[in-house]
């Protein structure tokens, strides 16, 4: 805060504010000064609240708006004249509070300051992802034996979602895609109604939550037997991902790291076909920093946890993805997914 | 748009973009004039938004990014000096984009346009709601008579999601709540590892979407017998319930709704224990316009579906919550959730 000249800062963003607190709940202000910070949050988290955050941070429950409770606040703890506020989080309605209510004092908009922090994990949080791909890969290899042609996609999903429930996953990071046939081509396909058939594609991308952080996998089968051209795609995928892996580091730039999948599926002809980034930060969200894209131009740090996911979709034919997590350490990189990439077809 | 002296209308909230365009992806930007609204989308949803869309609106494929496909849209389709954005959806760096590369043009504030609209359902929205209000209620039936003392609360919750997706929700509008014991007394608990008991209240907290609609139940039962004081902590919110869901009108401020419950919640002795709102509406979000809450000022609006969830909590002993799902109509409010509101007793 001192190399920005802030005297405090404002965090209105959950998952930063769970980062930096603990605090588990969806309603929160966060303000960060040189002493204890202080959180407001509403009447629902009293209790909860209380056990999360301990002693991290002064707790304020507010009845009203968590607003009125800062405003209160602010002289309360300190003589600001300069506080940050999270521009990439703050909405415009709640940025005009801070023009109209809190114009006593200057707000400086501020980007990715807990975003950075979180972008590196330490030894707890690498542990969690870890257990949360345990989960994850356990769901998956519990569940494929069981699917059969006739299953619809939201029953499939509903199979994963109970093994990942059951394993211990505390909810579902993201809604499950379950996506069969053609539908495979939707690279964020919804998981639908439609019966999965024989020479299908099956894809399924989702992801589980241990004490918070995320897993997030995808992985392709096909239903019966493949037929050569799904071989094909399928190949193609598994290479990019296989090389991706291997060749992911800190210190690369996100741009770099996606080159090595982009480049090599445009050579096998596929080019048009990957039109999404290579792969994201994954942590107390499933999106998160680091990015691993075209025109992502920042270095990936060191103890990031990133996705690696190169995809192929052909519209009206179907798609293949292959997703891992893997640890960028600073003895080189390691795949923490150890479910297989090979194709399986599911008699 | 006349009215508000808009050129144009910059929608950036994906529920709103859906309500007005089909469109069910998780990025775009609508920009709505006079005549063809635009949506501007990314290749992941090419396909998809080319079905979903249709002839409504006219789609635009980004590779870079959403907003430099604005800036090249609007001097396109119209001769604007005046758009509106929404206030309570775009992040202050979107904002700064707007006075920075779109400063040529006037961006004005606005809130709850599409919001307004949004909350007074349709008959084809009022039948996606009943539908995905029979599928929670359905899977709740199927599984409450399978729980049994010993069963995690998160195994619990993968048996209802399962049960939910069998019956064909879409996804889970958000993690499910199941919580047992002293844990029930937080309102807002995540689902944990905690295996129940005989004697534990368990409160189950859940939703279903489909069509893209959400239903938001909530039901609260004993494992094996309760004891005299749940019964009498349950009877007095269950009496809640009924009192408001039986005179709540369209035509009511949020307040009036809300006093119904809090009033006879205090008089029985409780009223501290009922620290947050009466409800809130339902529909393509789980959490939408109205509000049922003591700072609620605004009127209900007719043909809106809302919940009804009084709620008494008391921290180290216990909570209970139920939660139906009411439909506002011209001639008198109808109770959507048919599941029984008297105390189960789990044998």
């Amino acid at each position: 805060m001192e190399a920005r000249e802030l005297d405090g800062l404002l965090i209105s963003s959950m998952p930063n504010i769970r980062y930096l607190t603990g605090f588990s709940g969806t309603s929160a202000l966060l303000l960060v000064t040189a002493n204890q910070p202080c959180l407001i949050t509403d009447f629902r988290y009293k209790t909860q609240a209380g056990n999360e955050v301990g002693g991290i941070a002064r707790v304020m429950i507010e009845s009203q708006s968590l607003w009125s409770g800062l405003w209160r606040l602010i002289p309360e703890v300190f003589t600001a004249r300069t506080i940050g506020f999270e521009s990439a989080h703050l909405i415009h309605r709640d940025f005009e509070r801070l023009q109209d209510a809190g114009k006593q004092w200057h707000w400086k908009p501020t980007v990715d300051i807990a975003e950075g922090l979180r972008a590196q994990k330490d030894a707890d949080e690498l542990i969690l992802i870890e257990q949360a791909i345990a989960v994850a890969t356990g769901a998956l290899q519990s569940v494929l034996p069981l699917v059969r042609a006739g299953m619809t996609e939201s029953q499939i999903a509903g199979m994963l979602e109970s093994a990942l429930r059951e394993r211990g996953s505390e909810s579902l990071p993201f809604p499950s895609i379950v996506a069969s046939g053609t539908r495979s081509a939707l690279p964020h396909a919804r998981t639908s109604s439609r019966a999965v058939t024989n020479g299908d594609f099956l894809l399924l991308d989702f992801g589980s939550v241990v004490g918070g952080y995320c897993a997030d996998i995808t992985r392709t089968v096909v239903i019966g037997r493949c037929d050569t051209r799904q071989r094909e795609v399928y190949e193609i995928v598994r290479e990019a991902n296989a090389r991706s892996s291997a060749s992911v580091r800190s210190g690369m730039s996100g741009r770099e790291a996606d080159a090595v999948a982009r480049d090599f599926i445009a050579g096998a002809g596929y080019g048009e076909a990957f039109g999404h980034g290579l792969g994201h930060g994954i942590g107390l969200e499933v999106h998160e920093a680091p990015r691993l894209a075209m025109s992502a131009e920042g270095l990936l740090p060191p103890n990031a946890v990133v996705t690696i996911e190169p995809g192929v979709y052909i519209p009206e034919w179907g798609g293949v993805r292959i997703e891992d997590d893997v640890y960028l350490g600073g003895e080189g990189s390691r795949i923490l997914t150890s479910f297989p990439r090979e194709l399986l077809e599911l008699s």
